[in-house]
């Protein structure tokens, strides 16, 4: 990365370190209410794997940018982390991913029974969380409309995927092919809203005027696809090294649901195009295959435009914050925002 | 059965089928809000799979009884039903259980990854039902207190059995013995406080004073240990083809937790305990064993302490309606937990 994104990520990562503490309280003693001292364990296993909890900070930055007390956005920044976990949980049910993070995941921990029933817990920390935020009513149902359009979101993603399932609705429902249109809903749904709902309940915590939830909900949907599409690229054309695992992941899992993917097979002629897809729907894909297809991605325009549509998404995202007057949370704001398109790894 | 218990069983059914229309109509509204078409056919399959629907109609009744219009109890007690159905849906899932009702589950029907996708929106239609009731914030608050006690109770209900799970965590956890206490506190968290939750919220919803609510809240939460006593009592000791299945189920399914094997534990001397133990804690189990296990079961005075604890939770259950004035609602309230430990099959 250029010293400028470097300077940038090394901003946001003291931020976040500065800020995650009482969230991380927040988190545990919302999930731990009302339980068993066996389950607690279990409970705690999935937010204990870390992550950055990039989200709940949105949701304090968008609190501190509409004036208002960041001790009355916790409970909700905590939900939202809540949530981002609980649909991880679940996805690793679905996917029966082995690890998340470099550790067994709570499904391959604890078994399918015990994962799935932690899971069905963390719906109602989040209930909870919501509850316990300023607006609760308005939050809880922000926070469900969250997860419904998680839960449709990850059935289009299961339903892009060209191979690796075996349960026959899948296979006989499965998409086709995939238009940027299905794309976008895709993301916008699985990744976008998340981040769209961290930044308004900000807001909302902070009783901001309409005007001023209007702008963070659209700072964050914006920034989510923008994130996603960056990370698309990222996941395809990524110094792996630096990335810290192999490059065409996707690929490998069988994505079609890729931007970088589906600007390609718009331009690329047919041999070439049947090619891309009889990998993405062969069961095993070698690392040859892997790295074909990326060359032929790479041989068209679709790494440049995916480029160019996250950097469009991060324009339209800090458009918004012109609503808001100059400050710190402000500028940070800004500086993520730029830093989720700019990063090279 | 009995020809009192006969007309019980009738007049109850005939009730539940002229009730059930709009509670019916009210469970589809709520799962299809805002749902893309091609899950539909998934998200109804689970309720479409029928039910008796009890609960929603002990909440329409508790509603007639505090005198309250029914359609403000509609929605609530369409929640209850959903409520139920999430936990089977996603119970069938922990159990890897083929049927239900006479068809394949949701689970077997569309695999894995759809399946608990489809229960996770469950969840946000309950959401929903509680947000359309009255008091919305007070029994989205019940609904997320009774989901979080489902989970509870079926963890404990899988670490209560003896055998058929193969996950380490399992077995390293599961109960090596059971009390009555357990017991009571397992089937309170999985079947009872739902029935008490049904009873109260109906109550909520005319408006009721805090008496009426509590007095529906203990007869819900007598009547489902009741109606859980006497389902266990069945399970073991009821005709098998009035039953329409075969006796010993629990045993079958490796359950210490049945209040008439546990009640016969205590009873039994050490060498036939050891026997009961054993079948239960082995992965196949035979007919014959099943009937050497209930046999010794009958040769104690379990299966009598069971019918008269559940008698007893019934009259508990029964006395609570005096606190209101005689209707057909009471006198049907009152048949409902008669015929919950009155039933032969």
């Amino acid at each position: 990365m250029s010293d400028e994104v470097m300077i940038l990520k090394k901003e946001i990562e003291q931020h976040l370190k500065q800020t995650i503490g009482p969230i991380e309280n927040k988190i545990e003693e919302l999930l731990l209410e009302d339980t068993t001292q066996d389950f607690q364990e279990v409970i705690l296993y999935q937010v204990a794997s870390g992550g950055k909890r990039l989200r709940p900070v949105l949701t304090l930055l968008f609190c501190e940018l509409a004036n208002g007390n960041t001790e009355d956005a916790l409970s909700s920044a905590a939900g939202i982390e809540l949530i981002h976990n609980y649909s991880l949980l679940m996805d690793d049910i679905i996917d029966r991913s082995p690890y998340r993070r470099n550790r067994p995941t709570t499904f391959v921990k604890f078994g399918l029974p015990i994962a799935l029933l932690a899971g069905m817990h963390y719906r109602e920390a989040i209930f909870l969380s919501a509850l316990k935020s300023p607006a609760s009513e308005t939050i809880n149902k922000i926070f469900s409309d969250v997860v419904r359009q998680l839960v449709e979101g990850e059935r289009k993603d299961v339903l892009f995927e060209q191979a690796g399932r075996d349960e026959e609705y899948i296979l006989e429902k499965r998409y086709k092919t995939i238009t940027l249109d299905d794309y976008f809903e895709m993301v916008g749904d699985k990744t976008a809203v998340l981040i769209k709902a961290a930044c308004e309940v900000g807001v909302i915590c902070a009783n901001g005027s309409k005007e001023m939830i209007e702008a963070a909900s659209s700072y964050g949907w914006n920034a989510g696809l923008a994130f996603q599409a960056k990370d698309d690229v990222l996941d395809l054309f990524a110094d792996a090294e630096k990335l810290g695992k192999p490059v065409g992941h996707d690929i490998k899992e069988h994505k079609m649901g890729n931007i970088a993917v589906l600007y390609a097979l718009e331009e690329l002629e047919s041999k070439q195009r049947e090619y891309v897809l009889n990998v993405l729907r062969k069961e095993k894909v070698t690392d040859e295959e892997v790295n074909e297809v990326i060359d032929l991605i790479k041989s068209t325009k679709a790494p440049q435009k995916a480029e160019e549509k996250a950097k469009e998404l991060k324009e339209e995202a800090r458009k918004q914050l012109l609503n808001f007057p100059d400050s710190s949370a402000k500028k940070m704001l800004e500086n993520i925002a730029t830093y989720f398109v700019e990063r090279t790894y």
